[in-house]
Formats: C-alpha cells, structure tokens, sequence
C-alpha cells in the first residue's frame, strides 16, 4: 500500500510533474475552528453544582472498579482513596485535586507543523468516525473493511479541507489480523497524511509500538517534549476501568501523549435514563479517569470524553440525534469547563443503515451541537453509519463538506465598516439589487458557504444530469477526489525506516484474528 | 371535498364507530414550545447598537418606497416622516416610537381552544411549509398542486403532534382559478382541521374575505375581539412596500388581526452579501413595516419576519442551512427581542430536489438555528423543498417529526430528585445495566424522543424488509395517516354557512388564472 507514496513523488519529474499539477485538485486544510461565538449552555449554575456535589458522592460512596489492575488499585492507595477489592472509593475533592494538574489545552504537533492543532480554550479540531468493522459505498454495499478501504479513508480524510485531524481506526481493517492491525493503520495515517492522528489502545503493547513509531516520524526528542498522538480511553460505563483500556492510558501518559477519557453510553443502558442522572455519572467516570492519568504523570494531557447516545426502548438500538443526548452534552460540556478540561464529544452521529435523510437529520443535529456546546475534539465528525457498525464512504464525503457550515457559524458576525455594507445600501437603494453593486463584487467569493457535494443547479438541469441524489453525488466526488490524491511528501529515509518497522515488528508475531 | 367532514362524523354511529376507534391512529396535539432552555445571541451589545444605529440611518436617509399607495403615503406624511413621490424617509426615533404600541406576545384563537397558541415570550408555536405552486410525492414525483393536494397536506397538518398550526397556503391549488383559491384553502383550513390558520394576502378583497369566513366561524363579536388568523405581509426587499402586500396589511390590522412583516431576502441580491448589512436592511425594513401596521392601528398584534437565504454566486440559486443565514437569523432574533416583538424565521430550509440527505442536513441545520434564535412563530416548519417550489409529502411527515427533537431540546434539563437518579447509580453500581433497574422501569417511556418515521431496526431485520431509506418509510407514514384521518367535529350550520359564503362568493366571480 503505501509503498506508493514518497516514491510516486520521487519518480515524478518534468512532464508528468506538470500535468499532474495542471489536473490536481486542491488540497487546502482550514485551520481548526476558533470560536468567535459563544457557548450553549443548559445549566443553571445551581444545577451544575447539585451534579457535581453528586458526582462527589458517587466517587466516595459508590466508587469505582480497576478491573485486573493492581497496580492502578495500589495507585489510588498511596493517592488516599479506600480500596476494596477492585473497588475505589475516592474521598471528596481527592478527584478535583488531583485534576488540577491536567493542562486546559496542549497542542497535538502534526509532521506538517501548519496542520498541527491546539486541542482546547474556544478551539474545535474535527477527526473522523472511528472503530467502524464495516464499510458501506454505492459500487459495493455494505461489508467488511478492509486496510484497503481504511488507506481510501486516510487518503479522502487528507483531501478533505474542513477535516483537521487524520483520526485513528478510521475503520477496522478485518483482512490484517488484530495483533498486527495497528502497525499498518498507523503506517497509513503516517505517510498517506501530514495530518496529526490518534495511536492504538487495544492493548499496552500496541500503545507502546504507537509511541515508537512516532519516534521515528517525528524524531526521540520531539515526542519526549511534545504530545504528537491523541488516543482514545474508553470508560466501560457504569464506573468500570479495563485493564487494557488503563494500561494504554498508562502508556500514552507516561510518553506525555494525550489521552481522551471518555464513558460509552447508552442512556437508560449504561446510565440512567435521566440527563441529569446521565451526567453525574458522566462527570464521575471522567473525573476518576483524568485523576488516574494525573496519578500516572502530572500534567499529562488529557481531554474530557463524552460518548452519549439515546436508547429505542423497544428495540434497544441506541438512537441519535436525539434532544436527550444533546441536552447531556451541552451540559457535559459546561462541566468539562468548569474543570478547565478540553471537551470532546459529538460526531456524525447517525443510526440510519443508509446516508440518506434520517442519516442526515441526525448528522446534522449532533454536528449542531457539537459546535455549540464547546466540543474541542469532534471524534466521529464525518463517515459514521448504521450507530457506528459501519463506515460509509458517500456519508464520509458528505459530513466532511457539513463540518464547512461549523467553520462558518463560529467566524460569528464581523463588524467592520465593510461589513456594515452602508455604502452598498446606498448605492442600492429601495427597489434596486444587490447583484452587480461594488460591495458584492469585492466579497461574493468569500461571502458564503458553498457545498462541495450538494445540487445548486436548476430544477431541468439537475433532472437532465439524471435527477441524482445526494448519495450519488457523494459517490462522484469520492472518485473525484481518489483519482486526484497525491501522498504529502516525505523523508525517504524515515518513510523506509517507518517500512522496516512495521515488516520487524510483523516478524516478531503470529497471526492473531480475535 | 370538505362535503364528507361534518356528516361523516356525523353518519358514523354504533359497530362502525366502534371499529373506527380501534383501528383509528391516536390524533395528539403537543402544545406549542415552551423554552426553557436560553436563546443562542451572537452579537454583542455594541453590535447591536452598531445595528440600531445603521438602521436608523436607513430609514431617515435612503427611506423606502411605498408603491401605489397614496393613503400610506398620507399616513406616513401625518405621522411625522418626509415624503417624496413614493418614497418615505423616516426620522430618527419615529419608527421605534410607533413600533412601541405593538404586543410583545398576543393569543392566536384556534376553534378548539386546546390548539389557541400564544405567540411570543419564550415559546415556539410551528406552522407548515407556505406558498409552493409544485408538489412532490413518491407515486406521482414533481407536479402542480391542487386542492386536492392541499386538502391532504392539511390533513397531515391536523395528524402531526408537533405541528401546533395549520398554516395557510401548504401549497397552491393551481387547479382552482387564483381569485377563488383563498376560498377554497380557507374552508379546508376551518373544516379539515382545528388548529389555527393563516389568511390571505394577495389581494386586500381575499383578506377581507379571510375576516368574513372567520365571523362565521369563531362569530363576529368574538373576531372583533380577539386574533384569530395570522398573515404573511412580505416586504420587497430592498426597502419596497407594495399595495397588495400593504393592502392587506391593512385590512388585518384594522380588524386587529395579527401579521408577519417579513423582508424577503436572497443574501447577496436583495440585501448585502453581509452578515451585518444583512441585518441593518433587515431591521429597517421590518421597522417600516411594523411602524406602518401600528400607524394603522395602535396595538394590532404583528411579528418580526426574517426569511433569509443566501445565494450560490455560480447559479444564483439561493441556497439554505449555510451559516451566514443562521448567524443573520441568531442576530434577527436579538434585534427582534429587544424591540419587544415576536420573532418569525427559520423553517424546513432546503434546495434539495428529492428529500435526500442534502435535504435534512440543510433542515435540521435550520429548524436548529430557530429553536435556538429564539424564533417564536416558524413558518415552513416542515415540508418545504426545492428552494420552496415544492411541497413534499414525504418531507412532510419527516421534518414533522424532526420538530418532535425541538420539543424534546426545549424542555431543558428538569433536576428534581427523582431526575437525579442517585437511587438508581447506587442501585446499578459499577459493571451493571440500567435496562431493568426502578428509576429505568419508572421512566423510560417519557425518556427519549422517538421517530415515528426513522428505523431503528437491527440491520438484518431492515434489510429483509426491504432495506428502505427514509423516504420510503416517510411515504408509508403519509398512507398510514391519511388513512386514518377523522376530522374534527364542527357545528354543521357553522359549516353549513362556511360552505355557503364560499358558493356565494365564487357565483359573484369570473374565473381568473392569472
């Protein structure tokens, strides 16, 4: 796969050079999203102090479980919370304390320094869906995904100028087996991309191999000082730390890489069916979950995580998109600030099992949200289907062009003279319009926002073209952008170094498929 | 067509009444929207006295024209403004003094009085998609409207749960020659449903006939008294008052029925490509308008209107759910607020063709933004499609749904004891589930939000069904309601009447289609 890469661009000289130039589409990245606007918030300061107050309460009465983890239950009694078992019960403002030394933002440094992002403060960094073991696209419906798929995936992310982050398991590359997985996916985020990306935490292992790898992208010393990677810790809500789960986290914050801490919920499953219920709990999990990565190494960064998804009582599929789930997360996102934490949550959040309306309304709603709710770290932000079984390509394509209306919202309301336009209200005037007028030719092009993927065209156009939909559309413009990929250049003698790695690393292992 | 309403409640009695009720779907109005979450402000409080101020500008020095309209041109004249042909120059202060005899908020009467809504404060009362000359379906795709279609769409508008009004021109009766279509729309409006509707306004004969069918239905002293119909006035953006759209102003003011004063803006070719021009023109605009309908008559009930789109510079088609029109529309609702109005905008905004994915992510971004801005009356809250050529049965039924996630986001987070749920974190404890617990049992069927129209199946089960997409599911929910469709009771020589008037007042008219 990606042998392709550095390569094709060495070879390329002259004449191809060129015409490759003159066909080439754009490959622009916005910089990640400073709000200009404010946050949405749903809780009244009285209501933010009961949750956590109970939050509290949940921590020292109720506690929570290290799974197989004595090392963490030793931890946690040198810290001087109670352990029982497995169970840790952490005295009131042992938590918070411990919290404090977590940073309120970090950078995550990129190979290309200009697509390095500050995770945190007013920022929004949007990161593709995660974890999918499907993919679904029009030519080959839904199947399984393989590394293939996930490199077309690295590729469309890297094209994709609203997309700041090239993500992690952008989805589970099923033909490579588990234990040997990580090395290709990162591999590909690494040299198909110059965008920042997220290691493995399915195992302290592979977190580890993950910090190696980038010490030789990004050098031994660089990723010592600086954070390069953030992962992805996965709290087994109701209040249960797995010690796969904490011993990548163990890893990741020893090597001073970033880690998203973050409960998985289905409402009503995982939490109770009430929001307020639902983040006490959530607020306890993440604060249990940064203390620990607090106890591991002060100041390693951190975010606050918040997965939540509503329930269909009848047949128990999580739901999204839903009133419920954004309630909890604008509040989540209140209460992340109040810790001085970055925030994530959010995504392309969907259960329809096709990038069609529901998976529209739902997407768009959660993306909504996301920007208004303070989200710093949108994981899932474009691609996410069928709840998250499944990664598709068309909606990939089509959620990364909707993360544009977020760049737009957050710019806010400019005030300059020029922006007041008087002098083209004049020139107008009652009954005129604003067409040809000076003020419009000197802004239109940067005036609004411009869909890259939907139908602007008249109604006989659009019907004569073959009255497509937005999926065919979609379709279209993953080719578009496939044909026209070219991998960022890279050093050869790190890209053959990252090459024997992986090959080394292979070596070492048998085949492991579960 | 309305012939079956009366009688066939009326016929049904004993086994046959018996059956319908079985087999009947449940009919549920939810009350208009309450917030009790905040309104999302964009604009600083110097913004918006840069705004104001701008605005002031406007109308004292550039003015705006009322057209053919020589007793506005007198009344303006009397109140103080400049007048100069058609134009009407408006001196600092003079509108904002008129505008204060305005209510903020006013009851709008429904024949049943569960369904009077009360438009203004915190609340949001959503009305269906207006002035389409095309509908769309699955069986028949893209056509003209006929009342037939528009009986059906007021038929959905009476079965819809979270759509509080009826509406008035769903969609246009091409079929019924334009000076009797109001005729014809409003007996479907009074006898199909209950809820309350709009008047006509393209031509002040049709709103006059709008309050006379009215006296009929809720009786003459009633109408004088209270509000029972609000209108749609448009402005010709830029600045441009003509004399049907004011005619008719006229006319529902003096009979103290309520208005929508509404610039009708495509960003970039009736008003400035800005976000801040956008809004003084905007503001200025609904001043007049406003100021006028008070010059009228001190205390009428009237509404601040913003339809904002903006423009795609290639097609010059306008384009919806982009950011600029919810960042004009966030900062509407501010201007509208703090002149102590009730705010009109947003909608079911798409310039899809087919209700796809383009569809719902441009109108879940705009129905979002107006529960957000504050919007208090939503016209075009569900059904609109193809930049508002359409009106699509399907979409119908999906975005009247969608305004079920509104309801569900309006409420806010409730922290009563019993929504803490610390009784039930205490009873799950760390690794359980929720799914059986008390607090679960207790609450779970008012929990969540649920779909009527999306799936939530497990992906086989969808997929042996069919694998159908939205639309399909939205075209089975249109079947499945209009099947079941009952009107409600009415006094049969209330209908009698109704039935009469219009009879009587078509054999006084030539047919006219133009």
């Amino acid at each position: 796969m990606a042998e392709e890469t550095p390569r094709r661009r060495g070879r390329s000289g002259g004449g191809a050079s060129r015409r490759a130039e003159r066909t080439a589409v754009k490959i622009e990245t916005a910089k990640y999203i400073e709000r200009n606007i404010p946050n949405f918030e749903v809780l009244s300061e009285e209501a933010l102090v009961v949750i956590e107050t109970n939050a509290e309460t949940v921590l020292a009465e109720i506690g929570v479980n290290f799974v197989d983890n004595p090392a963490a239950l030793q931890r946690w009694r040198d810290a001087g919370a109670e352990v029982e078992g497995e169970r840790v019960r952490i005295p009131r403002g042992l938590a918070k304390k411990l919290i404090a030394t977590a940073p309120s933002e970090f950078t995550q440094h990129a190979r290309n320094p200009e697509k390095s992002v500050v995770i945190g403060g007013k920022n929004l960094v949007c990161a593709p869906v995660y974890g999918p073991p499907f993919v679904r696209d029009v030519e080959g419906g839904r199947r399984y995904a393989t590394i293939a798929d996930f490199e077309k995936f690295v590729k469309l992310a890297y094209m994709s100028k609203w997309l700041h982050h090239s993500g992690g398991t952008v989805c589970e590359p099923t033909d490579i087996p588990v234990n040997k997985r990580h090395l290709d996916m990162l591999l590909a985020h690494m040299t198909l991309s110059d965008k920042p990306f997220m290691g493995s935490v399915t195992d302290p292992s592979r977190a580890r191999d993950s910090v190696e790898m980038c010490e030789i992208l990004f050098g031994k010393e660089f990723v010592q000082n600086n954070t390069v990677m953030t992962s992805l810790i996965n709290i087994n809500s109701p209040m249960t730390f797995d010690d796969v789960m904490m011993g990548a986290l163990e890893v990741y914050a020893k090597n001073n890489q970033a880690c998203i801490i973050s409960p998985f919920i289905v409402g009503g499953a995982m939490a109770p069916v009430s929001v307020a219920g639902t983040l006490t709990q959530v607020l306890a999990e993440v604060m249990a979950g940064i203390a620990y990565s607090q106890l591991i190494r002060p100041g390693a960064p951190v975010i606050f995580g918040a997965f939540v998804s509503s329930i269909d009582m009848n047949s128990g599929a999580p739901t999204f998109g839903t009133p419920e789930a954004s309630l909890v997360t604008y509040g989540a996102g209140q209460l992340a600030r109040r810790l001085g934490l970055p925030f994530r949550s959010s995504g392309s959040f969907c259960g329809s099992k096709l990038p069609d309306a529901q998976a529209a309304y739902e997407t768009a709603n959660s993306l909504n949200m996301g920007l208004m709710s303070g989200v710093n770290f949108m994981l899932h932000s474009c691609g996410w289907l069928e709840g998250g079984l499944v990664a598709s390509f068309e909606k990939f394509v089509m959620d990364a062009d909707q993360l544009g209306t977020l760049h737009g919202l957050a710019k806010g309301v400019p005030m300059e003279e020029e922006d007041q336009a008087m002098d083209a209200i004049r020139e107008v005037g009652p009954g005129g319009h604003y067409l040809g007028c000076a003020h419009t030719q000197a802004n239109f092009k940067t005036a609004f926002w411009k869909s890259e993927v939907f139908d602007y065209k008249p109604f006989e156009t659009w019907d004569e073209e073959g009255a497509r939909d937005t999926t065919a559309l979609a379709s279209d413009r993953v080719a578009h952008l496939i044909a026209n990929y070219k991998a960022p250049s890279m050093d050869p003698e790190i890209y053959a170094a990252l090459v024997a790695y992986v090959a080394d690393k292979k070596a070492t292992m048998s085949d492991a498929f579960a």
